[in-house]
């Protein structure tokens, strides 16, 4: 089943629309390849192939699934390598990625991978669950202006409050140099780039499917305009489509792509809530902006302050203040000054998706206090990757198909 | 200048209207006559009367002011006596007294000083910025329904939004047996005190003037109705007219008096800040209601949200819980409960009302760490005790006259 032909040769002709590879040494060009292959391969977030990939290289670590006994150097145990070469194998697909790359190459978008200068470093905060490339649609060079920036996020519901302070905050926002990160959605996502692009901002939008897909497609004007003056962004490959589970995963870029997060308007369930979890799990500040209490619109965002300490955010000075709580990273700054420990991927990996587990076997199992565990199951909950019944906490199966 | 007769018979002829009075021993009526007198010869909230009486009782506190060469047995420095001898002697009239104790005799209104029943143990957390007297319009016995209690105050120019709210949050408190307090004010007083009536609640309205005088006085139905459901009270003698001085006292009154504190509605520059800053100060948890941070009215909500660590409150459930805060003191608590030192009451000691000083200056002077100082001085201003120039604080000068 070695489908894929890695030699540095069979690497440079499957990347041969990619101008970034033709600089590349041989072997650059054949961990290049087989990154984004593994690209593939996985789902965004897919921690036990991260770990792989960043323990033995993406050569390497394929060469692992095509001949696992042979797999040595890295330290997943023998069920989480057996669990993931039943998720990866049956997705080893030479044509898909031949695919992808071939959509790439036609409409323009770069590939980058955590090799490449513009990698936008603040991602490698994610560790394992980083992604493995982006597909980007915009000059690329333009993600090193992110470090701060601010992601401003909503619901796709929105009022007309929320979509007037979602543009005024946005334009506060570029008017004082600060790139908008958001999700290209209707609602408040939209009214924040809209802003921005009239404001002759910076804006980033990251997409759950394939960045040269227009999603939504009443958005494919606002999208083509994004591109032009700043970045539609996607983990996954071209041609990927977007699922509620890529929605979630996307949802931890922009938090992690962001010095801050912003949560405008939402409702009591609404997907933004997950992005501010995300911002929490990275330790990155979180602000919300109030409303009404009387609009559900804005339930959402009172429970970030009441629950999550989500700063109340009425102005864009408030945020410029909420950005000095980030101890912005130069991006030149070294993995040292990451935090050695993640508590929530401590907790996500003593979960089960099979086995309701209660709080206090949760925390025996991640060597962690109950308390921290309840804070964190309450985060991963509101951030949709776990569920709870009678007291017991299960992590929400992954949608692995396309 | 023995202008008052304070022998028993002196005292009880001019308590005869006050029914509380009959009962008492001898000494006891001496005492409560001298109590309400030093109650007219200060003005509400005089720290340095307050620590007097409390430490030699009304009566001994009240001959030394008539003799000073012979008072002993308190704390108070040359210079603080001397000081407050020149607030308090012009204000030595009986005449006053008299016209007080008429009125109140009159219009049903009943005394309560710290030796009744029925006094508020509650107020004493004030220490000796405590009342020393409160003109009680209604059935006194309900002001022991207060523990806990939640006071319900915002801006007199309320919007339609704010008194909506105020009157869904003070009818699903009193519906849950959790009287109402605020300040009789229009606007987010009145929609609060108006919706516990209706729900058949105790409220309890605290004046800044005499008890008997309706003010507002579009609001003499309302405060008629507030004393025959629950209670009108005032520190003020009968017949005070509420002042700016008064006003801010009685947010006080308002603060102690209740269990926690929540802001309605509230601009950048509203009483009711003021307010909030004394439950700060004496430790009662503070809830601040958001609103569209497109309305100036709620500008004040929010900066306590983002500045004072107030809780982002949206329902009567959120205050129910914010009152477990509280740690609500059974009303027979002893008074070694409280806390030993008032730090509030440190930097206004150390601050002047004639020279502006820094707040290195003030923390010296008050023996408190710097940092400590500027959060009190923040609170202070926001309560509009002190102001600020140019770096330097003074403290606001009290309004002395009537």
């Amino acid at each position: 089943m070695t489908s894929f032909d890695l030699t540095p040769e069979g690497a440079r002709r499957a990347l041969q629309g990619d101008a970034a590879a033709t600089a590349l040494s041989d072997d650059a060009v054949r961990e290049r390849y087989a990154t984004v292959i593994w690209n593939h391969v996985t789902e965004p977030g897919d921690g036990v192939a991260g770990r792989l990939v960043q323990q033995v290289g993406a050569v390497r670590a394929l060469r692992a699934v095509m001949a696992p006994d042979a797999a040595t150097g890295h330290d997943l145990t023998a069920k989480e390598f057996a669990d993931g070469l039943k998720r990866w194998v049956p997705r080893v697909a030479p044509g898909a990625v031949a695919v992808s790359l071939r959509i790439a190459a036609t409409r323009g978008i770069t590939i980058l991978t955590r090799a490449d200068d513009a990698w936008p470093a603040q991602l490698n905060d994610l560790r394992e669950h980083a992604p493995l490339c982006l597909w980007v649609r915009g000059d690329p060079q333009r993600l090193r202006a992110l470090t701060p920036s601010v992601a401003l996020v909503g619901a796709r519901a929105a009022t007309s409050y929320g979509e007037h302070v979602a543009r005024e905050l946005s334009a506060g926002l570029v008017g004082a140099g600060i790139p908008v990160v958001s999700g290209g959605a209707y609602g408040i996502d939209g009214a924040a780039h809209h802003a921005a692009l009239a404001s002759g901002g910076l804006t980033v939008a990251l997409m759950a499917g394939g960045a040269e897909r227009a999603y939504p497609v009443g958005h494919t004007r606002l999208l083509d305009d994004i591109a032009e003056q700043g970045v539609v962004a996607s983990e996954a490959p071209c041609g990927g489509v977007p699922t509620k589970w890529r929605f979630l995963q996307r949802n931890r870029l922009i938090a992690a792509l962001s010095s801050a997060t912003v949560v405008v308007e939402a409702g009591w369930r609404s997907g933004s809530l997950n992005t501010a979890a995300h911002a929490v799990t990275l330790n990155r500040p979180l602000g919300a902006v109030p409303g009404p209490i009387t609009s559900a619109g804005s339930s959402g965002t009172h429970k970030l302050m009441r629950e999550f300490g989500a700063q109340c955010i009425t102005s864009a000075d408030d945020i410029r203040e909420l950005l000095q709580l980030s101890g912005v990273r130069p991006a030149a700054a070294s993995d040292d000054d990451r935090p050695v420990t993640d508590d929530a991927t401590r907790v996500r990996d003593a979960l089960s998706m099979r086995s309701w587990r209660d709080a206090g076997d949760v925390a025996r199992r991640a060597g962690m206090a109950h308390s921290d565990v309840e804070v964190i199951l309450g985060l991963l909950s509101l951030g949709g990757e776990v569920e709870r019944q009678a007291g017991a906490w299960r992590r929400i199966r992954q949608v692995m198909r396309e």
